[in-house]
């Protein structure tokens, strides 16, 4: 069994935003020589998510608009608990549920085993800082 | 490292669907002839869903309830800007990211490795057209 | 390859609940002699949930209250149809969908491959009862 690992760091200017990673684990698989196996691609942080959708700006301003509605940024203290511990993250950690922390994706042929539209994405929520994902590969 | 892939292809006749796609999970399983390691079941498709739970007619009424208030579907663009582009799915896409786009399931002994009331699902949200899943298992 | 199963045993005292069970993953880890793969921890029931996020009091607060907020605990089966099969338990299934079922960990030196606030927690959303999560491990 062969494995490889990479990491990918980001430092997303705005407190939220959408960054395709596709590139980069093709990149990290064709290094990895795996031709039969799985990719998980997560994020190393609680604030952030990887997830597979479409690279297509609308919808990524709907999800934006859409996870805000669901879990509203608000960093006092009196709405979200965790807010009291002087962070002002707790809406991330919330959104970053519903998008969720990692995907796992089939290698076949030594390429990812997609459908026509998946592409990888990098979801911060809480941003303006240098964070990471991690790339493990595992097969032959 | 053994490993097996298989497509499962749908046709949900409806715009909205959840299909128990446990037995052919099963039979990928037993063509792959692996004993012990992982099957990854996912959609290919970004506006479907590969999820376990219940297989049980109420729950899935509950669900598309529960997902039409989470997430409505608006075909026009003034509520999302997704279906500026010509499309009316952009409620699919977020339904789709609640449910998840994948499981991971254990092989233990052949068998899928399953609590007593787990089935496997796929769950259209944007139907009426043929569609698939992916079925990738490694091990041993 | 190696693989190694272990289950996790539960029984939360009040209806929901959270549980830190990375020293349980990493002891299975530490049996498995796994160096370099994957582990995929599961709950074996589908009114729990398995997720990765911060072990912080007031967070595990906010998580609680949100997702009464967005799946809200109603016995009846006039919401939920669910709860027309003498089940009371409908919310616990959607709460479990946000969360999720699982969560898959790189393995990497024979450690999990984590960011510095990574923790594995088992979300119950139903408890009072006796109930499990799996962990397979699966590598070199």
């Amino acid at each position: 069994m062969k494995s490889h690992r990479k990491e990918l760091w980001f430092n997303v200017q705005g407190r939220r935003g959408f960054v395709n990673i596709t590139p980069q684990v093709e990149e990290a698989l064709a290094e990895s020589g795996v031709r039969e196996g799985i990719v998980l691609v997560n994020a190393m942080h609680i604030t952030a998510s990887v997830f597979i959708n479409d690279d297509e700006s609308g919808l990524h301003h709907d999800y934006d608009k859409w996870l805000e509605k669901l879990a509203p940024f608000n960093a006092s203290g009196d709405v979200y608990h965790h807010n009291r511990t002087g962070e002002d993250n707790a809406d991330a950690h919330m959104k970053r549920q519903v998008m969720g922390r990692e995907v796992v994706v089939a290698v076949t042929n030594g390429q990812l085993d997609f459908g026509p539209w998946e592409q990888i994405f990098y979801g911060e929520f809480d941003g303006r800082r240098r964070k990471r994902a991690l790339v493990k590969i595992i097969g032959e």
